[in-house]
């Protein structure tokens, strides 16, 4: 009968009854989350094989390590809204930092990467597409600029759209990574405080 | 019975049977208007007690009466979107020409700055936030280039929303304020229109 | 008798019975559509008659013609939703390649071409009004960079919306014209595509 004597409460009280970590124990459990290394899923959208053809993924690949992303994988999709979505809510359902899609930005009537990615968006940001949109046009690359691709959260993860081509791939990269990291460390930072 | 017999439209013409002022009577009224002082209302949006702290009001307040903003009060508000939409509206009531805010406008889960605020425009003015995240970005204020303020005209008054660092805000104050005058300018002429 | 014997599609068939043309043959006629004249509609919006006053009309036909398009018409509505939109959907039924219109983009009470323009886009482009913005504000455009005017596809058709003061006419057409060359040799692709 003692299950019922002491209250479960009580038993919890107990079970962690010992002295207090001190406050350096918990700065430094918070730092280490926060510089823990940041995951990131490389979704390409392409009617054609991409992979074979362009090496895109690997130039991704190569931009996202340099700036200390491990990259977790890589999909190759078709311009289907439903395929692309499906990919992308993988990346978030695993609890990936990044996902970072490629193509499908554009204004033809299979261009749907950034009207998949909306549907997924808890918070849409909007200084990252512009950023990327800003320095595409300074670059010369003109489907980054004209780009309709959107950037956001959801979760606990950062979703971003880029176009295609190699410069809009290179300028975009570098746009966007302190931006993502930035984002990647709000977000980190509140999930502690819940 | 004389009451009943001058009915009160035609006394309110008798009350105004005057000569017809100059046209440079008018030109001057009009001028004296659009130049009257603008009066602002700064909302600082947050969890912990700002004021008390980090002296952000103080600094807005400067900033603000350095670009001819009077400042006709401080708000301090917790990250609540209802409190935080009440503030907007006893500014827009009290017919002000600028409500500005200040913090919630990141990715955390009670950042709801953007969200309160959109309820309450008439109008959205993407340029101003547009401004603000670019120079953000130009002067390292991730913070700013990263927001998802937005700015607006609800009624007779502008609307805006900053992030909450010290170089977001120099920064965006320098960026917000030629903008807003304008967009004060174009109301208050608008208004004299009707 | 013999028209029932052969049906409609056989005929059709055999109509057609000649060579395949080369590949060079289809690559010329590609580039061929690709480069054809691009034609524009210009519609200005204002509640004064702008022709006779501001001779903004013959401006922008002029700097049109500089980049390559061939001025379809210029139409002249008065700053109502209905009108504005009208005069859109002229363009965009007569397959111009390019709708640009000029005024109510403020944040005046009768400045609805935004509202307007949003309702016939199929797909919007937000990077050609934020570049139009962009460059607003850096040659002191203050109307182009506080516009609400918006930019996007409708069928085959780019619509864009300028401010209407003669800087912001000026720049904005040096920054949008390379965009819309862009969309428009996508769009010409993608119908080639189907």
């Amino acid at each position: 009968m003692t299950k019922h004597t002491i209250p479960t409460s009580q038993r919890d009280v107990d079970a962690f009854d010992f002295e207090e970590p001190s406050e350096d124990f918990f700065k430094a459990q918070e730092s280490t989350h926060i510089d823990a290394p940041r995951c990131a899923l490389i979704v390409l959208v392409s009617d054609h094989s991409v992979r074979s053809g362009k090496d895109t993924d690997r130039l991704i690949a190569e931009l996202l390590s340099e700036d200390n992303f491990k990259v977790d994988g890589v999909v190759e999709v078709s311009k289907s809204k439903a395929e692309i979505r499906k990919a992308i809510e993988t990346g978030v359902a695993g609890g990936v930092d990044l996902v970072l899609t490629v193509g499908g930005t554009g204004v033809g009537p299979r261009d749907l990467t950034p009207e998949a990615t909306r549907d997924m968006l808890d918070k849409n940001v909007p200084g990252i597409a512009q950023a990327i949109r800003s320095s595409g046009l300074a670059c010369g690359a003109v489907d980054a600029c004209t780009s309709r691709g959107i950037c956001g959260v959801s979760g606990s993860t950062v979703i971003v759209n880029l176009a295609d081509s190699r410069s809009a791939i290179r300028d975009g990269m570098a746009t966007l990574t302190p931006l993502v990291h930035h984002l990647i460390d709000e977000l980190r930072r509140a999930s502690m405080d819940v």
